[in-house]
C-alpha cells in the first residue's frame, strides 16, 4: 500500500514565487501541525495558522466570530458562577487561549466551531473559490477546521454574546466554501441564514425528487420538526417554493407556534414533543399526515423514533439535528418495521448559501421571522 | 393536545374471544410495563412477556436465541477474569436475570438484543404477517423490543457462544418482522444471512436508482468498505446483481482479501485502513475509484470521513456500521464541501429476508464465504 499523502498534495509551485515547502493540499492536510499527517484539519490537535498561503488558498481579513451555539453553550455554562452570573472576562480569555493553542477556533468540548465574517485580503493564483481580494465573505466551512489567527486579544468582545467582534486573519484551502455577502442584506441577518443554509438546499432537493417520480401522484407531505427555528423556517419555505403539498410545522410550545402565525409558512401548525413516540405520530396525523418527508431540526435527542413514526412507508427523514444518533435512527426503523429512507442532513449542497438569501429575500415569512430573532437577540446583547 | 395513546390502539375485540382488557398497538405499547404509557418496547425498561397473545400478535416457541455480536462480546468480557477464563455459568446466569427482568433480551450495557428461530405457536386472527402454526420462523426484528420468557434455565447452553440452544416463548407485534426458514438452506446458513440481509437490499435498490436516472451513464463504481465481512460480501453481490459498474472490496488486512480471492465478488480488492482520510481516498482512487456508492461495513468509528474523501461528487454513501457518528458524516462531509447523499443504512427493506436468501442460493461466491464463516464458527465453538 502506497502512502496515502501523496494523493491529494498537488504539486504547484510558481517559479519566484515565495509559498512554503511542502505542497498543498484542497482539503487542508498541509496545514494539520498536530498529528502530523494523520489528521484531516477537523480531528487535528492544531493547526498552522500563519499568514503566508499557498497557491490555491485565500487569506481573510477577519470581522467577526460567530461561534456556533452548542460551544458557546457550553462555554458560558463553564463561566457561570453559582450565583447565577456570567464571567464573559474568562470565558474570553478561554477563547484566545484555544486560539492560540489549536490554530482555530474549536471548542475542545464540543467539537464544534462556528464561521466568520471577513474581508478577503489576499487570494493564491490557483484558489478555485472564484474571490477577489476586497470581497466582504462569510465563511461557510466550520471554524473547527479553519486555520484562525487573533491580534487583538477580542478586546471588543465582552464574553457574552456568541457574536465575536474579532482583528486577525483565517485561511481558506482549496475545497472550502465562502460566499460573498449580499449587498441588500444586512451582514448579520445574511449570516444568519447562511448558518443554516444546508438545510433549505436539501429540502427543495428531497422535494424536487419526490414529485419527480413516476410512481408519484400528489405532491408530497412535508412535516418540518421544530418549523419555527433558523433551519426549520428555511426549510418550509423550500419546501413552499419546490413544490411541497401540504406542509406542517410541529413546534414544541404555544409561543413558536404563534411565531408562525400568519407567515404563510405552514398549513398546519402543531403543537407536539417531537421526542414522544406516541404523541407526535398523533398530532401529525391529525394534521393531515403522516408525512411523506419529514424534517428533523429540533436540537433535542430522541427525535428519531417518534419521526420515523410520523413518516409514511417509503417516505425519507431528513435529520439536521446534531443531536441525531445513528444507533436510534436505524434501529429505529428496523424495530416498527417502517421503510423509511433517512438522510444524514449534509450542510454542503452546492448553491446553498445562495438558494437560502433568495428565499429570504423572496418569502416576507420567513423573513420576518429572522428580523425577528435578530431584534431579540440585540435586545438581549445589551 | 391529545393524549397520542388512542392513535395506535386498533380496536380489535372479537366476540366471545379471551383477549387481554386493553386493545393491541402494532407496535407493541400494549406489552410496555415501564415506564407505562410513555415509550416504544425497545427503550422500554420492561415488557408484559405473558403468553396470551392480542388478536393482532403471533406466539412463537422459542428454538435458539442469536445474541448480537456487541452485547455477546460485552457480556464474555464482563465475564471473563484476569486469568483470560471466561466463566460460562455467570454469563449464562446473567442472560437469565435479563430476561426474568426485563422481559426481553436486551443487554442494558449496549442496549442490543439480537434475533431468534423458533416455530410458530399461535396466530392471532388479526395478525397481518402471514404466518401458520408450526412454521419455523427466524424473528428480523431485534430482540431488544420482543416479548421473551425462557422456561429452561438456558441448560443447554454453557455460555460460550452467540448462540443459545432456548425453551420459552417470544411474541410478535402487529408490525414484526418474520420470515419463514428455507428448506433448502441450513438454518444456521439463513440465520446468519438474515441477520444482516437490509445491507444488500439497500445496496441494490440503491443501485437501480443510480442506474435508472436520465442523467447518468455508465453504471455507478461501487465501493465496499468491509467487503469480506457478511453485509459487506452480502453488498457486493447485490451491487453486482443490480446493475453496478466496476465493484471494489475494501479490506483492513492480506487475510480478508484472500477470503474474497476467486469469488467474482469484487474486480478489485483494495487493502486500505478504512479510517485513514488519507489512505482510503488514494488506495479506492488507484483501484479505479471514487465511487459512485460508498458502502460503510465495518464496525469501527472514523470511517465517516474517509468514506465522504472516496466518494464522488454527486455519489452516495450507505453507513450500515452501527459505529457510525451522525456528527462526525454531517460535518465531515460539510467540511470538505463534498456534495455527497449519506443514508442511514435501514435494517429493513420490504422483501429483504428472501432477497438476501435468493443472493446466497444463485452466488457461488458469496455462499462460499457464509458456508466457511459457518464451518470456522463451529471449529471455534467446541
Amino acid at each position: 500500500m502506497v502512502s496515502g499523502e501523496q494523493y491529494f498534495l498537488s504539486v504547484s509551485r510558481s517559479e519566484g514565487e515565495s509559498v512554503p515547502e511542502q505542497a498543498s493540499s484542497p482539503v487542508g492536510l498541509h496545514r494539520v501541525l498536530e498529528p502530523a499527517g494523520a489528521s484531516l484539519p477537523q480531528a487535528a490537535r492544531r493547526l498552522d495558522n500563519r499568514a503566508q498561503i499557498w497557491p490555491d488558498e485565500v487569506r481573510v481579513s477577519v470581522e467577526t466570530l460567530n461561534l456556533d451555539a452548542a460551544s458557546y453553550r457550553q462555554l458560558a455554562e463553564k463561566h457561570t458562577g453559582p450565583d447565577g452570573r456570567l464571567d464573559g472576562e474568562t470565558l474570553r480569555a478561554e477563547v484566545l487561549d484555544i486560539v492560540a493553542t489549536r490554530g482555530k477556533m474549536q471548542n475542545p468540548v464540543t467539537g464544534s466551531g462556528g464561521m466568520l465574517i471577513g474581508t478577503v485580503e489576499e487570494v493564491g493564483p490557483q484558489s478555485p473559490l472564484g474571490l477577489r481580494p476586497g470581497d466582504h465573505v462569510a465563511t461557510l466551512v466550520s471554524l473547527s477546521l479553519t486555520p484562525l489567527e487573533i491580534t487583538d486579544g477580542l478586546q471588543r468582545w465582552d464574553g457574552r454574546s456568541e457574536r465575536v467582534p474579532a482583528q486577525g486573519h483565517a485561511i481558506l484551502f482549496g475545497r472550502s466554501i465562502a460566499a460573498v455577502l449580499p449587498e441588500d442584506l444586512s451582514p448579520e441577518l445574511a449570516l444568519m441564514v447562511m448558518d443554516v443554509c444546508g438545510a433549505p438546499a436539501l429540502v427543495a432537493r428531497v422535494v424536487r425528487e419526490y414529485t419527480a417520480r413516476p410512481d408519484r401522484g400528489a405532491p408530497p407531505t412535508v412535516v418540518v420538526l421544530g418549523g419555527a427555528g433558523k433551519s426549520g423556517s428555511l426549510a418550509l419555505a423550500a419546501a413552499g417554493d419546490s413544490g411541497a403539498g401540504r406542509r406542517i410545522a410541529v413546534v414544541p410550545v404555544e409561543r413558536e407556534a404563534d411565531l408562525l402565525e400568519g407567515t404563510g409558512l405552514a398549513d398546519e401548525v402543531v403543537i407536539a414533543d417531537a421526542r414522544s413516540p406516541l404523541g407526535l405520530p398523533e398530532a401529525v396525523a391529525a394534521a393531515g399526515g403522516p408525512a411523506d418527508i419529514t424534517v428533523v431540526c429540533v436540537d433535542v435527542p430522541g427525535c428519531e423514533q417518534p419521526a420515523i413514526l410520523s413518516t409514511a412507508q417509503g417516505g425519507t427523514i431528513i435529520f439536521f439535528s446534531m443531536a441525531t444518533s445513528f444507533a436510534a435512527a436505524a434501529l429505529g426503523a428496523e424495530g416498527v418495521a417502517a421503510d423509511v429512507r433517512m438522510l444524514v442532513g449534509n450542510g454542503y449542497v452546492p448553491g446553498h448559501a445562495a438558494y437560502a438569501l433568495e428565499l429570504v429575500r423572496e418569502n416576507a415569512g420567513v423573513r420576518g421571522l429572522f428580523e425577528g430573532r435578530l431584534d431579540a437577540e440585540h435586545t438581549r446583547t445589551p
